[in-house]
């Protein structure tokens, strides 16, 4: 067995949902990993990290709207806000989704469903360069 | 290290969760591990994963009704809707719970807490066979 | 590849988030790891474990305010209160964040982000002492 790392750097420039399926992919293809299980770790408290539909566009606008609603920017709802209206509904969004996803790895590929990508979401108005941790354990 | 995996196939003929603790550890059975690292990935995007209480049925159905309420069916939310009114749902409830757990072996068995299941959330109205990978590390 | 494993037993005096970053870190001292993969599992269905911010407090109780007012004690809602009104949004509250996070490991650290801790999220009421697994994959 072997490991293998790397960090990612996604230039998020608008809030939302950044598919980078490809990134990943492109990194793993140096790595002759045949069989394996990858993690990839969003190092931000205000960026998470989401499996979801990659084939209708709707599909993001409608998740992005829903998250907006569900923990919105309303500053009499919340005690802290330090960076702004958004960086607390930034941390409860990024609470609701993830900031750890482990992809088993099965003949070379990730074993992504065919209507699966792998999105960074970011939280935050102002653009961002958000660091994704990717571990490869392999053999 | 060694490492295994497999693909099992899961008819969810109804809507909600099925729990699915007894298919993973039948097939943990036949891989001889006593420590390891066990991965449980769901290859969908209109159904998830979710550890939870494996006791009281009530349980099941109350989580049921308040993810109905969180993410409801009402098309004058989403823009989405190619599969019909529980379609965007369904990608929303897929958000907000797992797409992959990871789990301690220990001492042979997955270290699942007296009360905790390994649940598959099928989000869809219509039945569906949802594939679930099974990545096992192990001694 | 050479794998570890503990239980941590965390007493949870209080409702809300008590961030454990310490206690992990301590036991990953005395591993000697330089690369690998650690798993954090929680091992309840009324307890569940969070990343996010370490600085500033506001966001702690803002957190914990956010997910009393998205699945509140409101008998009126729920079928299920064998242990009492705080029993079914405990579950819920669970179903919402995560049971499982697995952390790259990076020149012996864990690759956390600067302002990022790990949390044990309790739900219940009642002090609880919960049980916390530990796994780590290195070489």
């Amino acid at each position: 067995m072997k490991q293998a790392t790397t960090v990612l750097r996604i230039g998020a420039t608008r809030r939302g949902l950044t598919e980078i399926t490809g990134e990943i992919a492109k990194w793993m293809t140096g790595q002759s990993c045949k069989t394996g299980l990858l993690t990839v770790f969003c190092r931000h408290t205000s960026a998470s990290l989401l499996i979801n539909e990659n084939a209708a566009p709707q599909v993001r606008t409608d998740l992005e709207r829903f998250f907006d609603t569900l923990a919105p920017e309303d500053p009499s709802r919340y005690a802290h806000d330090d960076e702004g209206p958004d960086d607390m509904p930034a941390h409860l969004r990024t609470a609701l989704t993830q900031v750890q996803l482990s992809i088993p790895v099965i003949e070379g590929r990730m074993a992504l469903g065919t209507w699966q990508g792998v999105y960074l979401f970011e939280h935050r108005r102002r653009p961002h360069t958000r660091e994704v941790v990717l571990h490869l354990l392999y053999d």
